[in-house]
């Protein structure tokens, strides 16, 4: 590994931090909260902390690709460290396991939540957790690509930064230069997020209110912002919100088509009709199934509508209790959080396009057994999808098979039942938030031993970026000190 | 589809099913039970349907790969319903959908039972469940093949009938006949069982029991034969059927090569280590995790490995109500199901090859994030697995995942628990019997419902005949008439 480029990358991201702080330090001095003092801390130790290990400009900018991935693992984990601070100084979120779960939650926009009682946290501790949500969303290296000195990047590295950070099992460069990719993206993700806490205000919301949870729409993280939850808020709302999160869930790369004005692209895209297809079915099972339940059919709509759109796109808010539905509404639900959103969003879980190429290669592989002579290829958008991209996506279907089993096995130490246990992986794991039975929407991770609160730590951890990142932290090849400044894959 | 032979051969399998059914025939005489009479007609409707279907030899004896998958599908089919007839004309299973989800159950080696007091049952009915285990688990295709008059069968067409009937990624021919590989695959068979049926007798368990436990044990079926369980024998008994079950799990090829005193290979088989190795795990890990609840490390131990080796191999034999070890016991005992037994053996289940190709090509996928230039190459004993078996093995997780979720959701519609539900789907589909919570191994499925019960029957010949003959049914291309005789594909 090259240290000194690590050093300097992870300097910047924590310069980023201390100044995404000030929002939050901001809110305490509007409300008046003493607890704007921990930000005030934090700020002064991430600032020094980022410009003694981005002091020095490193001469040899070269990095391999694994050490990219490591990174990006490390800037995450080093955030998350940083940003439970604020909630261990103020004794809101007194013990540091605690305030770890909360802020890696936050920023890989889950939003699952150990804090009992929402509406005992100061408001600018709230602003910060949904903030996190917004900074995670789309990505950190993205936002340091974005505003690094670019002289001393070369794009073959960045790229490594990009790609493990992003979500979706190809990356797309929307133009040649990383540096205006970024820049492009994160245009994109601050209009669209303006545009909804626009809305919000006119459509009657209270200002901290539309910030909030415009925020944690934006990046699908999903923090509810007092007990009451988005229940509490008129239908029109409500509906906005599900417009915006099943928008944000969708592929950044095709409102870029569209910016081009390339509308008939957009539409013609196979992984944005799959979304809105399995979005379309499963509200319509769902409503049909909790109709009774309910009383109305545009009751059994909206609530159906809201819960699919916020668990396909690993939102997370909720404005009903959806533990209380029947299980058949309970399993569409729990099969939603498995395939999550488009790659390419602010959404996690296994992705919208890795499930249309399993599906269409298995497809492949079943009519073979009628016709042994038909053509076997995978086809998304027109194009050929490559035999490696496959394996890959093979791969990481297993990969992500085996720590979801493991994950529910050191789960099962906690006596809880089997739903209950089986949904927290799968609502941390895909950065959904709320579970079925024991951490429902309705309720916390609070509860959970410590052993268990860290497995879901790295479950939240390792869906957001996609498991390799973290995994490579447990290869000590990456350790190794990187010899030659020209060995550069 | 070449209809002519396909009637051809569902008249020998029916043949085949008029005889096995003298055994029960045999044992209602002795016991002096009247159900026998049941038999008495079944048999005559089978032996005249096998005679008059084939009375007829086919001209044109040639088929294709996917006409074979059908053929051997309708087999199971037909034989299910003709087996499940002497439960319905004695009246002891007088439903329909209840005495033909018996029967699948019977040939498929599942073992899952909707009978809630097995003492109910005649001995001459306990006899024919037990024996249907052993038919189902070298397979019925795999037999006919054996005794079919051979002049009329050339290789490369009953090839296709044995591949659909035969457990594993891989089809290993002992010999280059597929005759002679029959028979050989059914002498291991009969000798391990005549073997089994000895030990036990000679330990001291009454010769009924004997006969049937074994039966059950050597295809890995697991239908309980009294309601008091396999808990009620000696310890020692106990531990004969615990090695026994774990023999049957493995590969009969391996069996093969110590008949030609191949020991090294034998031992150096990767699938036969993974496949100990588990079982070895899983027993300490289990042992540890129920130790306080029994009380002394013998129990605990006792217990642990039957259950562990019933599990794997999906025999579904019990000494204990698993339902009621703590969490984590279970979630092994969860995975376990998943798991299965080895390829080519008489177990159900994913199988143990295809785990460790899948976790193989996984393992390599993440190496190459490290070292990207390194070899990618999945090897199993020694030998390269080849990129269309890999292909194969993900679209096989891939089939298989949605054949679980899909019946999962069917199954939530009954309102049982997730752990009842998911574990019912995983019992039946992987060949184990018992499931978790609602019918665990000390309960039935009798309170599933018919539409429970019809999807768990798919399921259950679905998992037995790995998946593809199953789907193929459903594809109208398999359908249709046969043109050209010379057309073999």
């Amino acid at each position: 590994m090259n240290y000194s480029i690590v050093k300097y990358i992870l300097g910047w991201v924590l310069r980023l931090e201390s100044i995404c702080m000030i929002f939050p330090l901001v809110t305490a001095l509007i409300y008046q909260e003493s607890s704007g003092v921990a930000f005030l801390i934090t700020i002064a130790i991430c600032a020094t902390l980022g410009y003694l290990l981005s002091m020095k400009k490193p001469k040899n900018t070269s990095f391999r690709m694994r050490d990219g991935f490591a990174t990006v693992a490390l800037s995450w984990i080093i955030l998350s460290i940083m940003g439970a601070l604020p909630f261990i100084i103020s004794g809101e979120i007194p013990l540091f396991h605690d305030a770890l779960f909360e802020t890696i939650s936050g920023f890989t926009t889950t939003g699952a939540s150990v804090v009992k009682d929402v509406d005992s946290l100061s408001k600018c501790m709230i602003f910060w957790r949904s903030f996190t949500h917004w900074i995670g969303g789309m990505g950190v290296l993205v936002f340091v690509l974005a505003i690094l000195p670019s002289e001393n990047r070369s794009t073959g590295n960045t790229m490594h930064l990009m790609r493990a950070e992003s979500p979706g099992p190809s990356v797309g460069k929307l133009v040649p230069r990383i540096k205006s990719t970024a820049k492009i993206l994160y245009g994109i993700y601050i209009a669209m997020t303006i545009l909804l806490i626009l809305l919000l205000i006119i459509g009657g919301m209270p200002i901290f209110d539309s910030l909030t949870m415009a925020l944690g729409t934006a990046g699908t993280g999903g923090f509810s912002i007092s007990s009451a939850g988005a229940g509490a808020y008129a239908p029109h709302l409500q509906i906005i919100l599900t417009i915006f999160m099943i928008l944000f869930g969708i592929n950044f790369n095709l409102y870029y088509l569209l910016l081009l004005k390339k509308v008939k692209d957009f539409l013609k895209s196979e992984e944005l009709r799959f979304y809105l297809g399995i979005i379309f079915l499963a509200i319509i099972f769902i409503t049909f199934n909790i109709i009774d339940q309910v009383g109305d059919l545009a009751t059994a709509l909206l609530q159906s509508s809201f819960q699919v759109g916020s668990i396909i796109t690993t939102t997370g808010y909720a404005t009903t209790d959806f533990n209380l539905w029947p299980q058949f509404s309970k399993m569409i639900l729990l099969l939603l959080m498995f395939v999550g959103a488009c790659a390419g969003s602010t959404g996690g879980g296994f992705k919208v396009p890795r499930l249309v190429i399993l599906i269409k290669s298995s497809f492949i592989h079943l009519r073979s057994f009628v016709h042994p002579r038909s053509v076997k290829v995978v086809k998304l958008d027109d194009k050929i999808v490559d035999k490696d991209t496959i394996s890959s996506v093979s791969a990481y279907l297993v990969i992500y098979l085996v720590i979801m089993i493991v994950s529910v096995i050191i789960i099962s130490f906690d006596k809880f039942d089997f739903l209950s246990n089986f949904s927290a992986v799968n609502a941390t794991f895909n950065n959904i938030g709320p579970a079925l039975g024991e951490a429902g929407p309705m309720s916390s991770y609070a509860n959970f031993s410590v052993l268990s609160k860290l497995t879901l730590s790295f479950d939240m951890l390792a869906g957001r970026l996609e498991l390799i990142p973290m995994l490579l932290l447990f290869s000590p090849s990456v350790w190794k000190r990187q010899k030659s400044s020209k060995h550069n894959v």
